[in-house]
């Protein structure tokens, strides 16, 4: 089922000689697409290459794009993905491997490419980067089992992994105009906290429980008309590419808005994401099972099981959390890893939750986001949020420099990043999604 | 704080004489925008008049409009009404007195104006209705607090009224992408279906608990910025207009998936609004204190309560649910009616809504649209959903043919109206919204 070209090529080495540091998110074999804007402050589309952006405006413009790639570069003019998503993978599988072929350190055109660097290639670390769709909609499953069971526990004692769970990929819809691209600084929201005293009058003011939320999310490409569902075997064809999700969340104000129709206020300041969209291409060769089920659990609903995607269904990601508060910024130290996961601890895989989605007719349009859930892990040091790892602020996460953490603390800045690895492969990350605490 | 003006003089008549007519929706008092296409297919933006509607582009195209009100017809050019509702109320009201002067009767234009007849009015029976904005954010609020003690105690009996609701206007993220206008079939949804013995296997296939509920909903203006909260007595200037809205539902999707994140595919699969947005300027006659509270609920949270919006937080308009079966349909009898309602039995009032969706800083959209949530009323016969009208499906409504209906069956159509009535004004209705349900 996973066809592999040259562009998973290990021995392939661009003429970009920081894309060919193992450390490096961006090797010649990832290539993801984003939206960025140089000094200039125009944007434009590019793809990341070690440490720099090629420019697909200017490959564009001088006729080394053709064919389908040329397609993807006009439909990526507008500055916003939506476009070329809803055009399907094959533009963008085609703009990758023409891009590939240019930055490669033996081919054709490199020569023209490299002769032009100074207009092709920017230097990332003085660009910004922007979300790179308009999200239209914005949906978030609960795919996490471990995080499911743990937070459950904490918010639903009496009933912490519900009875459908097993059964139904459960998602709700999120706030789509709150959604934006790493950096920046998140205010935290003020709301309705618990009553002190049973029956009470409920707390108002600055949430004191605020948290992150470790998740994947996935973009859609082309989508489907009203009443047409998406069949779990072509699923995989509207996925275009992933990228790290934070969902912050005020744990209070979600523990006493949300009965009976689930997370409002709690969600909606603001959900940030990685700004590189990795194509689905680009992680073919980190496919994995999906999550293997216990004896004891159901075999997934006939809508929901495909035998191809069970094969393939998941996704080897390591993912890593990191925290700078405000005194360790002020010391110029660097953040601290507080926990790690990995991708493959989705009960739920992607091309289900595309499936399920729309099942019951539900219509999904080019660029709409969709997060994964928390994907904590099973062990301890795998637990994806505060609200988890701190066991609802008890056992607090003591820092090297003697700091502790219950919840996030104004100045606190989180840092999300993802990498995949396997042998015989280059590895290929997904740079970081990273945003700071105001008061 | 509320100020009538001319546009709401009763004594107005316009020389479009079927506005006249004491049973018509618009008479020259209201003056709804919409967007419409006539035998071209052309989208416009235009003011239902009577049985007509008055066509923008032509008015402004003459030079009739001037000031704000050129700049609102100009805004409206792309056939969406975001722009427009982004600029705030000024130039919509600016318009609305410039359109409702060309169609008085006694208007300083009316010559001009009537000589056009033939380009500026279209025939409203030949025209088709379309979604007045792009929706780029959907919220639905749970402000009926019969429904919500009602259809809890069918959904959730061991905690019908939760123990937020006093305190909380519960509100939660809905399906943007499936918003449509009036019109047109809803295709009974596919989805998971409660185990028929708890722990077991989930059912699988089409609704077969289907239903309505009867809502209004109202569009944001201008919006907010990102963490900047809108405080309650400056709510009404983000309010742009009101229309209809059925949220479609399967009660049987939902009641095994909304726990704990709340409704996802039981709502997803369509929501419809009637297509003419009644303005807020046209319902300040109608606009009556907010519900009055029990003696034993709590005041409002001081973000909540505004002296101004107390006073006027609720608006008086009779809502009736009619209902044409397929029998009915073959056999030519109009719908009949199965219930009436009225807005003014929301616990909590647009600007509560409005002020609550923003205080953790969320950004309202111009276009957003807002859902008030199901308006039943406290009697037996103003239960606005088959849900609670016949007890969970357990006491069919007879209908008048010697049919009867637990949920809807495949061919019935079901159809909201609204309308505002006053001793001493003109009464205004906000048309209808109708759809028909297919298996």
């Amino acid at each position: 089922m996973i066809h592999l070209d040259d562009t998973h090529d290990p021995n392939r080495r661009s003429w970009v000689e920081s894309a060919n540091d193992p450390d490096s998110d961006f090797p010649i074999q990832n290539l993801p697409i984003g939206i960025f804007s140089g000094r200039s402050g125009q944007l434009r589309a590019g793809m990341a290459i070690g440490d720099s952006i090629f420019d697909i405006s200017v490959a564009h413009a001088r006729g080394w794009l053709t064919g389908d790639a040329a397609k993807a570069a006009e439909a990526a003019k507008s500055c916003l993905l939506n476009e070329l998503f809803a055009l399907g993978h094959r533009p963008l599988r085609e703009l990758r491997w023409q891009v590939s072929a240019l930055l490669d350190r033996r081919g054709a055109l490199r020569e023209h490419a490299q002769a032009a660097r100074e207009v092709l290639l920017h230097d990332r670390s003085k660009c910004t980067m922007h979300l790179p769709v308009h999200v239209g909609n914005y949906t978030d499953f609960y795919a996490g089992i471990y995080h499911a069971r743990t937070a459950g526990a904490l918010l639903i004692p009496e009933d912490p992994l519900p009875a459908n769970y097993k059964w139904v990929p459960i998602g709700y819809h999120g706030r789509a105009s709150s959604v934006r691209a790493s950096g920046g600084m998140v205010r935290r929201p003020l709301g309705q906290q618990p009553p002190s005293t049973p029956g009470g009058k409920p707390n108002f003011g600055a949430s004191e429980r605020l948290d992150f939320e470790l998740e994947m999310g996935f973009y859609v490409g082309a989508g489907n008309a009203l009443g047409e569902p998406i069949e779990i075997g072509e699923a995989h064809r509207h996925i275009i590419g992933y990228c790290l999700l934070n969902d912050w969340s005020a744990r209070d104000i979600q523990r006493w808005e949300m009965f009976p129709l689930g997370p409002f206020l709690s969600k909606n300041f603001g959900t940030m994401v990685s700004p590189w969209v990795v194509l689905a291409d680009a992680l073919l060769p980190f496919r994995v099972p999906a999550m293997s089920r216990g004896n004891d659990d159901p075999a997934p609903l006939n809508y929901l099981l495909d035998t191809a995607d069970q094969r393939i269904g998941g996704i080897d990601i390591a993912l890593s959390v990191g925290l700078q508060t405000a005194k360790m910024h002020r010391e110029n130290e660097t953040s601290v890893e507080i926990l790690q996961s990995n991708a493959r601890h989705l009960y739920w895989t992607p091309a289900q939750m595309l499936a399920h989605h729309t099942v019951g007719g539900c219509n999904l349009e080019a660029g709409d986001l969709i997060g994964t859930g928390t994907i904590s892990g099973p062990t301890v040091d795998q637990l994806s949020s505060m609200l988890e790892l701190t066991f609802g602020g008890m056992k607090p996460v003591h820092l090297p420099n003697g700091e502790q953490r219950g919840f996030l603390e104004n100045g606190d800045e989180v840092v999300f990043t993802g990498k995949c690895h396997r042998k015989g492969f280059v590895s290929i990350g997904f740079g970081e999604v990273r945003g700071r605490i105001e008061g």
